[in-house]
């Protein structure tokens, strides 16, 4: 496990996306959303930079997925704009121009290249894009471009999000003090892969594009790609990452002294934001780690853990505060990794409850107080080898219901 | 599809389990549901014969599927008890010897080989077994065996269920006039792989052994196995047939003209309990048929219709009455299925939705009302190939969570 006590100079900070030097960022309304709250969001450096992106593999894309993967494939951008309210999904021809169409909007207020802006939607699928109203909102948004504007981009790019979900650390890496920022949403149809819902982090280290999409991909692995809401994956994802490289120096290649430090505070950003992301999921009262440990492979703990993680039987009882570790049992047992039934021990919110396949006997008001707390561990050991994965979800609540029984309505 | 219409002189019959001749079936209490309710069953043929059985591909077994696994090896049996209330499972060797003494009871009081006796467990998983209880109740339990005791066997097996589910039918198959009936238990922990949660299907007609497997895995793989109320596959799975020869005549074997019109029947009563189940999911209000064609094939057909039919988006939508197809589309993108996003159609509540991966306009108000009622189709066309595939899902509800929240405790 990658620990921030191992980066030189490592502390938080404020700001989010703009904490780092080199960059901008506004939220505007543009009308989308019904009650008049900030729905166009829009990041700028001060000129072309380095960037990469993940994003889902969803074989169903939206519109924007499929522009910004053609705008970032050179490996430079200057901005990301992203709207909340709707998804530009299943929209055909039409939502491709309306994509395209966005960028070429911000490149007006720019003065940049269209090919130079990544352009990122979310909300309801299968409804064709207002794009008049975010085209008459952008000239707002570009003015509004502040070096305070990261509070109004994160919120603006809020659907069914509780919080506004925003982080930054700083570092030093080769001599240079250096930050990276970031900004996510993204509180169901949440089981990246590949990517988060949506996830902008920037950074004021000179890297290269190279040095941008190792960093990305890389955290990525372990952060965005191991958390679960739902198990629904949805088809906007993307997690980008921009280098304005002002805090000056020579480039960060993969290969330099420098890369590791930075592309730790880039993967403790990406980290942080997952857990937000889940802990805000929806309906969400507690966090829950899923480890398991012992697997014959890490693949093998990686497919125990995400079926333990996406078990509705587990994420109910951890709701309701009960140790009903059988279901944990089951869900391992379905899941298809290796196991023997014989050797299978688990902690349920730090509490032996079942080791070598057999109940433990357990003090239930104890596991009554764990469970009580708004983080919730999950622990199995499999002793078949050396295999770990770690998982984070949330619990399956009534607001869950709730709120995707009444989204589109 | 398999029609009822194309099976000679079939008719839906009363009994469950005992409308076969040749069976007898009782249920008592043994005290293991709080309430005093039945949650001991017992069904019993004359004498040994011929049966099959498939169990969970759970890794993580309940100590009577392993009895039972061997118990049926030789390809008959006399006599399934079932307890609910305790699924005696992650109990290690205690557990097995508690299976086997439910096995002896049931033999002392029949008079059989305790070999001759499958066993069966539903519950909750690693609670050590009041085996005492069940022992001291088997006496009662035999006693109590009737021609007509099917209610209070399929009450008796009954958990979480809200109804009990039994059906049975007749037809002409070699001339003979047949019975097949069955019962079955399940609403939680529903996503069935080799087997239900617990069902046992009866029949008078003289099937060998070897046509009772056939009969019985070729139903299964195309009912059992095709729903899912939760995703999670249970420790105790298990569907049992048992073939009492009662009618008269040449035993009935796989190549026999009569097995394919027997085989029918056995695949009807097994679709009818399956739908059952389904309809009776935990919290469930509505029955959801998940259709897939035009896949490339018939496993990614499966692989897409299991996506819709478990995406707890899906369910949530419907069970709000919302025509919010874009789910669905998300869900078979991350299926892993093939699927080109621009020859997607889908029809939702028999609405067109989707055309070419495109967004239909449609009457709200017509969704609004076919959304209400209590079976809803969800039809995607991939347009690539003749694959297809039917699941059988539920809403997820307030209730769901209710129930799940609050099981053990």
């Amino acid at each position: 496990m990658h620990e921030t006590s191992d980066i030189p100079g490592f502390a938080y900070a404020d700001g989010g996306v703009v904490a780092p030097l080199g960059f901008l960022a506004s939220g505007v309304s543009a009308g989308l959303k019904p009650d008049g709250r900030r729905d166009l969001a829009l990041v700028a450096a001060e000129t072309s930079v380095p960037a990469a992106a993940v994003f889902t593999t969803n074989k169903v894309v939206a519109a924007p997925v499929l522009i910004s993967r053609r705008h970032i494939s050179a490996g430079r951008a200057r901005a990301v704009v992203i709207n909340a309210g709707n998804a530009n999904a299943c929209t055909g021809p039409q939502g491709e121009a309306d994509a395209i169409a966005m960028a070429d909007a911000v490149a007006a207020g720019l003065g940049c290249n269209p090919h130079e802006v990544v352009v990122s939607s979310t909300g309801v699928i299968g409804v064709p894009m207002p794009v008049g109203k975010i085209v008459s909102a952008m000239p707002e948004a570009v003015a509004a471009l502040d070096r305070r504007g990261g509070d109004a981009a994160a919120a603006a790019i809020m659907t069914t999000d509780t919080v506004a979900k925003q982080t930054a650390v700083t570092l030093e890496a080769g001599g240079r003090r250096v930050s990276v920022g970031g900004m996510a949403k993204g509180s169901g149809m949440i089981a990246p892969n590949m990517a988060t819902m949506l996830a902008v982090l920037t950074t004021d280290a000179p890297l290269t594009s190279e040095a941008c999409d190792v960093a990305l991909r890389s955290a990525v692995d372990v952060t965005f790609n191991r958390i679960t809401v739902d198990s629904d994956t949805s088809t906007n994802d993307m997690c980008l990452l921009l280098a304005s490289g002002a805090v000056g120096g020579e480039p960060i290649s993969p290969s330099d002294p420098a890369f590791a430090d930075v592309a730790a505070a880039v993967l403790t950003v990406a980290r942080e934001l997952a857990r937000m992301v889940v802990r805000d999921g929806e309906g969400a009262t507690k966090l829950i780690a899923v480890t398991v440990i012992g697997a014959a492979s890490d693949v093998d703990a990686d497919v125990a853990a995400f079926a333990i993680a996406n078990s509705p039987l587990v994420k109910t009882a951890i709701f309701g505060g009960d140790a009903n570790w059988g279901r944990v049992a089951a869900a391992a047992g379905r899941s298809g990794c290796a196991l023997d039934p014989a050797s299978l021990d688990i902690r349920f919110a730090g509490i032996e409850v079942c080791t070598g396949g057999i109940a433990v006997a357990f003090d239930e008001d104890a596991a009554a107080e764990a469970l009580a707390q708004p983080d919730i561990d999950v622990e199995v050991d499999l002793h078949l080898g050396s295999g770990t994965a770690t998982v984070w979800t949330c619990d399956l609540t009534y607001e869950y219901v709730r709120i995707n029984g009444e989204y589109r309505s």
